[in-house]
């Protein structure tokens, strides 16, 4: 797949985390890319998050570089302001732009201050070492608990010619984004102004990360950037902009999807469809109850057919509706038809609930016509180990 | 501790459950008692508690018996409804009683037929068995994945006598209750009238059974019945009221922290105070935030004095707090200074945490008096190993 024309990448060990991995990220484009970004819905926000808010606005929507840090999320410290300040102002005096065109993001530990000589010592290497060929090595440089990078792509043939898409999202717990996900960075080379963009980011969102949970938890870090640098010399005419924006968003739904895959401890990849609510809202509830649920999660990890329990969650979600016209299908097979046990081979379906990938179909049979597809993991043992010692 | 006067107990295991244990409790009031209860807020209502409802409802709040088993949720199957009139109208039989002062409740799995056989055919021998010394025995039949019974008592001494009250409950696993908790029953000798009962019930639960949460999942079965049968002879003066209802609120506070305590694979018992938010229901919000952070139950269950954790978990409530005005304390101990990291020694503090009691105490300095105190306990691979073959 062809990377977006005129972005560039590097990446460096800072020593901000303890393991010698890359944890220090430069995404730069030639051209200044029109911007659009949604943050964490947390009332607590790092430093970043706040100062590339501002950015994004004082700059209208016109950005240079993004400069990513992963161990440490900058967030509830003496000195995060100026940390997010100083790091924006030194790439920007080494890259020749104004300060409001860069925008800072860190993730990591909550609460432990962060050198900013460390990201500042190491920024003259990263603007030497920039190459277009660097995404890929930048989506490994942003993981935390992460275990594998994530990175999805897509090309727009458009009637003036074509474009790219490429994508690069971390994280794999404190993952229940709302209007955005842990760190996520879009890229594109089509040449699209920044108030389309912003609409475009705003429903794909929509459809993608805020369709997504791990834990339930919202990060104070979250940030997704969808940067359009137009370096391929095309912008999309009004009628194929609606084909634009389906490509964005097929990126964007790849990578939640693969941060779902990805949820820490996880061994099974859930999609939850809902049918028949009485609004997409009430569906995107009720599925977003499904996948909150311990008890779901914990069934599927150990392929139990336990219906019970999915129907159980549903009814958590605050939406009216009638259990007694509700159909439940896990990977095909009918376990329950109008809100009572459907006949079904429980051991033939354990042995397809082995399976990596598990579906789960909620059909309310009503006058609504409310959907909704949301995706998660299973819960494991491994989800405890990974995070009652993620600091020690 | 005394139990209050007039009411029996009978236990028997009528073969509900697979493995031999008693399954099936009975309790009866000689006179009949004035109750109040509150029940479960899912969409999805087991037929007992939509039945016990209606009962306490025509009956105008008199309650002569409750038949309680374990094993069966008697939910979302085709024969629940007659299964749980059956039973109510096989007690009142052999308890010479209108069917309406008969309440039900079941609790286990979901979607599996209840045979109504199993209870009809072992409620005479409840019934010959009763026994007012029987109470501990029935707070053994109700539980299901509780590792030991939960009960509490209190005696009030009045201008006029004294009164007692005993309470019993159950559940360790889908555990949020909203306006009650899995089962519940507190019984009461004082004579209290049935508005004033309903009134105590409803206050008091929101200071016990409203502040706890295992999982952040509620079930469709949750019943919490309040008793008062008068056998003591003594009604409380109108001025002795609040002391009765004290007396009351902390039985069901007492029986409430114990279902914290027995949490599915907790090692930990969690307190969690919040101070100083803009009301009591945002302290409760952050409180619940908290509690149901799985990364905090975590990080507690790993001993690890991940506050920033606590910071972020609590910025996901949805209330507005300042966070740089925010003081954390865990075990005493003031891990987060007005949203920055306070001085401590980690080792001490883990070694602090190691306990099997875990204070969170979160103070926001501004000018909020919303307070609030919740309980909780730790999350461990305990509860996964628990809920992932829960069926099987």
């Amino acid at each position: 797949m062809n990377l977006p024309l005129g972005f560039a990448y590097a990446t460096t060990y800072a020593g901000i985390r303890a393991v010698e991995k890359d944890d220090l990220a430069l995404i730069v484009t030639g051209l200044p890319a029109t911007a659009a970004g949604v943050f964490t819905q947390n009332r607590v926000q790092a430093a970043p998050v706040r100062l590339g808010r501002r950015h994004l606005h004082s700059s209208k929507g016109l950005i240079g570089a993004v400069v990513i840090n992963a161990g440490n999320a900058n967030c509830a410290t003496r000195t995060g302001d100026a940390v997010a300040l100083t790091t924006c102002k030194s790439a920007a005096k080494l890259l020749r732009l104004p300060v409001n065109q860069v925008v800072p993001s860190s993730t990591g530990v909550i609460g432990v201050e962060l050198d900013v000589r460390k990201i500042t010592d190491a920024l003259p290497r990263l603007v030497a070492g920039l190459n277009p060929d660097g995404f890929e090595q930048a989506s490994r440089a942003i993981m935390t608990t992460d275990l594998v990078p994530k990175t999805a792509f897509a090309e727009v043939k458009l009637r003036r010619g074509t474009v790219r898409i490429a994508g690069m999202t971390k994280g794999s717990g404190m993952i229940q984004p709302l209007m955005a996900t842990t760190l996520g960075y879009v890229m594109t080379d089509a040449n699209i102004p920044a108030a389309p963009l912003r609409a475009m980011l705003k429903r794909g969102v929509e459809r993608s990360y805020n369709r997504i949970s791990v834990d339930g938890d919202t990060s104070t870090n979250d940030t997704l950037l969808l940067l359009a640098n137009g370096a391929s010399g095309v912008r999309p005419d009004p009628k194929e902009m609606p084909m634009m924006e389906a490509a964005i968003t097929d990126v964007m739904e790849s990578l939640a999807q693969q941060i779902a895959r990805d949820g820490e401890g996880a061994t099974k990849f859930i999609t939850i469809t809902i049918t028949g609510a009485p609004s997409n809202e009430g569906a995107a509830k009720m599925a977003r109850a499904i996948a909150n649920s311990p008890l779901v999660k914990t069934a599927i990890a150990g392929s139990d057919p336990n219906w019970g329990r999915i129907l159980s969650a549903a009814g958590n979600a605050g939406v009216a509706f009638d259990p007694a016209r509700t159909d439940i299908h896990m990977q095909g097979v009918a376990v329950c038809k109008s809100g009572l046990a459907a006949p079904f081979s429980e051991q033939e379906l354990k042995k397809k609930l082995d399976a990596p990938d598990c579906d789960i179909r909620v059909a309310v049979k009503g006058k609504g016509k409310g959907e909704a597809r949301f995706w998660t993991c299973d819960l494991t043992e491994g989800y405890i180990r990974i995070n009652a010692s993620y600091r020690t």
